[in-house]
């Protein structure tokens, strides 16, 4: 069980690390300042300079060759296994944008996953292609308004055949990045038959974004801000026409989609919870270091050497748990892999809000203000929470899981 | 030890709860979606919706004879008793403007406090009146961006005499309202001898908003947010002269004012917290009694049975806890309720924090979008762990106040 | 609401703390060591030196009128409401022999409520006598090894009428106190009917402890001592005949008896438990001023601010809780009480076992050593988690409590 | 970083697991049911029985090979890493005797380390054969009752030169196993300059345990019992002379050897814990589908689910965690290691801990009872929060670690 850095990847870590240093994280400021500048006023709506620092640092990375990574356990990528590739999604968790300069982004990755896995040779060449070029963007819209879509039996989104086409009637929300021009396809999960078994009921469709009958409602807010340019999609789709040959494995087989395309991305979001837990841990130190008060460092006040130590501690724990939920995928597969990911994506979301919020609190007010990213890499990973799966759920799978070792019949 | 709703106060708790419900929260809604509409572009200035919105608010309030409760043990106000306040605020607590609606708000209530307590008769006709009346808002100036704050002995702003007056030079920031244009009083702590023993360093001044050389550099951000129009402003000082008659009690007591000012307004910070906590604790049962998944009601599943109880087991030892720093605020006054002040001010807002936190989780994504206040109420609760001293300064005091049972010398 | 000392008992107060300090501290040192020192071996009979201490004690408090205060809201002791009772529970609670000096030991008090409450004139006279003169001792033995005894509905032990008489079987365990020879009575709680609703299964009854067909078959262990002389005992019950009159209230209501019983228990447990809680705050405090490592005092290195300021808290807050439920026993009755003493029977133990824990680990290896009383008080009130109701169960109940008010259907 | 059970020691894991579950773990029950059944009443004295259980283990494991495991990086035992061997002592740690029947207990192996390591020829062959062939038992004789042994520095036990021989004088405790009969060794930590630097004040004797002057005072309780037969005893040395060539390294480099001893055997207790804490998990599974309440299985109340969750995903993550501190003993040495033990000797017992208290609570109050090994479990593992250094200090390495990170300075 190797969890450590290979030779293979050490160079590319090295590599991303120092582009999202030196490149990437003083552009990412700018990047930041810019939104809402569109003079258009549609806050989802990149502004040129913001193209510009995108696409210019997207070029660089490619010509350096550091290019959809994710593609683990693939020949058309690096190969790197999916333990690797963790090492290179925790540093590009440290700074914003950095993921989608290396075409490492969700929800790109996962939909990429779906198409390279389950779509037929038409789907690739119309969408997987320019994804992985990082020509387009994709949204994954599963989440509805009106159920409880943790617990996925109850999406009631409806798709009724006529024809050789489905016509599908419903509201999705938090649709992440459906709001941006450059998204042009929606990856959407739709009801099929409700009165199917509970696993059968539910199909995957691949469209266009512009479909006829598509509708962008609102964007949804996360702690008072519209996380744009990216953003939070709330949809109506009204009378929305796909033809049949845009489902993905057939009619009925949603599920098995969403379970084979959840895995790795739930890794990734965690391993990047990993790096801005480091980022805060660091920030914390600093700071320690460089105020006073009461005539001593910060560091050596209260229980500061504590809090460290115990940031310190839990992200050595919780990135070696996200490393074996990365090697279980790499030897045993989604489906025995489940669990473990279940662990890490209640564990390192967890554990990076609270070494965010020490650090927060370390800054006094500052740490919540603008002067810092702390608030904002607050915000994110507590999103993470919900983001699929809300904690409970996950809870719950690693519950059962450990409570089968004792009966023979499903607990 | 009294800490029960008083024959007294009972129907004030009750007509001012009726009017939160169904006056004011209402409008709150309708006055939070004004935001920013202020043709100006000002962020910080309330548009003609809003300002009616609180006028007539306000109007009803003082027909009502609900105004100006906060003045206890006064023969100005109702003469109520700080426990007897402290109940009113919980319920205050619970909507976004209301304290403002009964002339209750923050940061006024501390800086009527002080010049009630600390002003010239000058400084009361000037200032007292209008406040009072509510016809203008007020300031309270004192972290500094340089420094630890929390450690107020090393505030640097500076103050030089000259002649007969004072001249300000530095930068303040998180002058919460100062952005306001209602806001027409500065209440504001200076150092005037940084070569005096620790306690003797500062002053406090007076002093109208709109003096030449005060110049609001940036509305500070919480989460994200500028939290408009009320704000938390960033000022810079360049050669503002003030009148010596302007200081409160005289140069180089102002930490006995700062003290004095502190105590009443983190009870009602704290009882407002406690109110906001029975909003989240109540959103929570509604949202999982309401909602369903995998059968059963969100309320019976998962750790949800143990996360309402342990938040109503909180909410109760916190009110308590608020009512006894209370009671021994109105029996032994401000310094002697010291510690229990510092406690209130620690255990108040984590736990508010903690059943917000929670509630939202129940919520799913929706608790931290705009469809809920879950995620407004979080960043506020949050920045309260920082306001009048961070949660560490306050455990320090606790500390020391034990130890000190078991020592003669000072620890 | 007044939760305050009031005049009446505050000389009371301040006499039994002084007992307990200057008389009783030092003798209970000796009785600790003479456990298990009976001639015959039998750890649960008391020595000759440890009845003299306990005896002559107990004659020094009656002497000076400190004895039965747990006869609250009565003309038969002191009169006193459970609020007051409550702090001198927790004076009581420091020291371990302290309360059966005062003759305010459990379960004896909640026996001789019930015999109070509900015994026959003959029942007072046979027990309730003998019991307020401390003269003799009691158990209640209830609990059952083969069934989740919380859930009190599947008590099985069975009671089959034989005439006027019935007849016994079964086995109970963790009766406290029933090994003690001074042990006369037995309140026992047995299934009548179990196809009874489920409320109406249980009866109880009063009963010498030497019955025929009564066998106490070994001491329950806590932590790996039998907790001597007192202890916890497994009990055989063979054909035991007991006749119908020695029924409390009747067949079928032993429910009822049971939930009067327990309240005021609960309350002088959770009470005793807060007296432990400010012991081992002060011996943390203590030896963290004593004793020093790398050069500074123990309670000024790493967290341990910290750590003291959290216990006060703590502390301070389930004390506040403790006496609003006593106050709510006193105004609204047990049954109105009882989400109040479920809220206090979670808080106040855990809350306690926090303290003491830090306490001990502050003391370094000497904390869990015979040396200091910290670890015997952890393993009493790590106990204390399971009687009267495990943690989860009182959780429950508030939660039920919490959500009732939402729906108009039982939740 | 190879994590995983090598293909070396899997064979072994199986052997030892099977001869710990099915040999041990029944005669492990009936060697506790022989506690202080010595006709002497020396309950430090092993019962024949004890002995014949513990010698006919011992030879079984001999006879298969299985022994010594713990002589990690060495060609005299089975050549095994410290991550290989990791995984034998957790399966070690399930069953009380286990770890001494494979010759792979504390504090012998801890002894053996410095013997092999610094010990001279003459050392070896007196002492080292002996204990690596398990005829004989060993004691570290370190912590002194008067100081916080934690920091070392602070040890005073005197040892004066007096021509070829020291002259020893002074107090120890916590020296566990010294009371046992078999205990021929003791190794001794001593104050040989006390105005020496910080950490050259110290030196290391080897000594017999029945030298004249040795006096066993009493042994040390932990949690009310004398854990007998392995105990941790109060010895007082009175004008012991121990030969100059019975030193270890020479005067005055007793530190050396202490930390050089310490890191394996921090591993070894870490990872005993984990495997305490999988079998308290398993027995949590087992007795929540076993036992019913309210016509719920345990399992399926309450917070029980989450309670599985948390506890599974804690062992694994500490499990992860101690690897890791032993592949860094396996590649960077002891020194570099060092942040790394601190980590998991703070993480492991206090997770270890948790879990066995929730399954004790879960037990209901049986859980602390003699019917089941979690309150004996529970106090191993608290006992270990002291062990080897306390928390605090750990905590303090790590955060110290940390912040030389960004320091050229000293923190």
């Amino acid at each position: 069980m190797d969890l450590g850095v290979t030779d293979k990847v050490r160079p590319l870590i090295e590599q991303v690390r120092n582009m999202v240093e030196q490149e990437i994280a003083p552009l990412d400021k700018e990047f930041h300042e810019e939104i809402g500048k569109h003079p258009s006023g549609d806050r989802f709506k990149h502004t040129d300079r913001q193209l510009e620092i995108l696409d210019g640092l997207k070029a660089m990375a490619k010509s350096r060759g550091l290019w959809n990574f994710w593609l683990t356990g693939s020949d058309k990528g690096y190969g790197l296994s999916t333990v690797e590739y963790a090492y290179l999604a925790e540093e590009m968790g440290k700074v914003g944008i950095a993921a989608e300069v290396f075409n490492c982004a969700a929800p790109d990755t996962g939909n990429m996953e779906v198409l390279e896995r389950y779509g037929t040779q038409a789907h690739k060449d119309r969408w997987l292609k320019p994804l992985l070029d990082g020509d387009i963007r994709s949204a994954y819209v599963m989440t509805e308004p009106n159920v409880a879509s943790s617990d996925a039996a109850q999406l009631a989104f409806e798709a009724k055949k006529d024809g050789d086409h489905y016509v599908l009637n419903g509201e999705k929300w938090w649709a992440s990045g459906a709001g941006d021009p450059r998204c042009k396809l929606f990856i959407v999960m739709v009801c099929t038959d409700p009165d199917a078994a509970k696993h059968g009921r539910h199909s995957m469709f691949l469209m266009p974004s512009d479909l006829e009958g598509i509708e962008v409602l609102r964007p949804m807010h996360v702690f008072n801000t519209d996380d744009a340019p990216h953003g939070h999609m709330h949809i109506r789709f009204t009378n929305v026409r796909v033809p049949a040959e845009d489902l993905v494995l057939g009619e009925g087989r949603g599920f098995e989609v969403a379970q084979g395309r959840l895995g790795p991305g739930r890794i990734h979001h965690c391993m990047r919870a990993i790096g801005q837990a480091e980022k805060a841990l660091e920030m914390m130190c600093r700071r320690g270091l460089q105020r006073e008060a009461f005539g001593k460092k910060l560091a050596d006040l209260g229980a500061n050497y504590d809090i460290i130590a115990n940031a310190r501690m839990e992200i050595e724990m919780a990135r070696l748990l996200c490393l074996k939920a990365a090697y279980m995928m790499d030897t045993v597969g989604v489906r025995e892999a489940q669990p473990w990911i279940s662990k890490i994506k209640v564990v390192a979301p967890l554990m990076a809000g609270k070494v965010i919020d020490d650090a927060m609190q370390l800054h006094g007010a500052a740490g919540i203000s603008q002067d810092f990213d702390l608030a904002d890499m607050y915000t994110k990973v507590r999103t993470l929470r919900f983001a699929d799966g809300p904690d409970a759920v996950h809870r719950r799978q690693v519950a059962r899981a450990e409570l089968r070792k004792y009966t023979n019949a499903k607990t």
